[in-house]
């Protein structure tokens, strides 16, 4: 019992280091597609998708870790 | 008991850790949102949009990690 | 006795945890903020809500670990 | 048993660890995409695939990570 | 048994510690490489050989910890 209660709370440790990274990432993709889309107004179909698709490969990540914690 | 203690503190350690990240990503989606407004004001119903999408993203993962302490 | 004092003890590191992420996030989007204004001072109404926003967004994470030191 | 309850709890930290630099990683080069893109508009689908180049060798980290977990 | 077991969940914490830097080089060389094809359109070959350069160097750090994983 003690060793499954001490599980559940590494697990969440395990969770919150995987969504630095993500956490981290997706501020800085938006950074980068708020600046483009000034600089290029034109283009902001085109940077949207640009950074949608970064923030989801690093959105992935950290869902990766959420669904983790269930399954190990 | 004793593990239960120790259980709740590290799953605050958990939450702390799952903060690190979408606190540090907010705060650089802001930035970037901000810089671009200042370039193109007339685009700044776009650049917010982007912000708060990019925002809500990192700040999902910190509140996972919220929801999570009482789950695990 | 001594599980309570080290229970503290890891709250309070738990709560720091918490506060890194929020803190650096908050000084970035300040820093944005006086950056934009500094461009485009017509709008430092505007930039001024943008930050608040985002500058609170990133508070609430840290307001978060304080009120689990108390709750967990 | 009780071992192999922290293994797990060990793996899924290991797994966060694995993720921080390409969390990190695939923004920055999301971001260098989206900011080259605007300057280059007529380039987009040469920076594109250098943005899925450089993402995909970041990703494959984390991946690792993942694959890992299952079979250490 | 038990030493077996704490030794291969040390092993991945030790490959994840071996990704972060990688992870984010990687991103880094992408977006100096998107950043400089964008100004010297002419120059994109030499850009990407530099950029694949830079990329196998910090890539060959994280395969290095995943081979020893297998032979430590």
């Amino acid at each position: 019992m003690e060793t499954t209660i001490v599980l559940a709370a590494l697990k969440l440790v395990g969770y919150g280091l995987s969504t630095i990274g993500p956490g981290v990432g997706i501020g800085i993709a938006c950074y980068g597609c708020c600046v483009a889309t000034a600089r290029q107004p034109e283009l902001q179909g085109r940077l949207f998708t640009n950074f949608i698709i970064g923030a989801a490969l690093a959105e992935a990540l950290g869902l990766i870790g959420f669904v983790l914690t269930f399954i190990v």
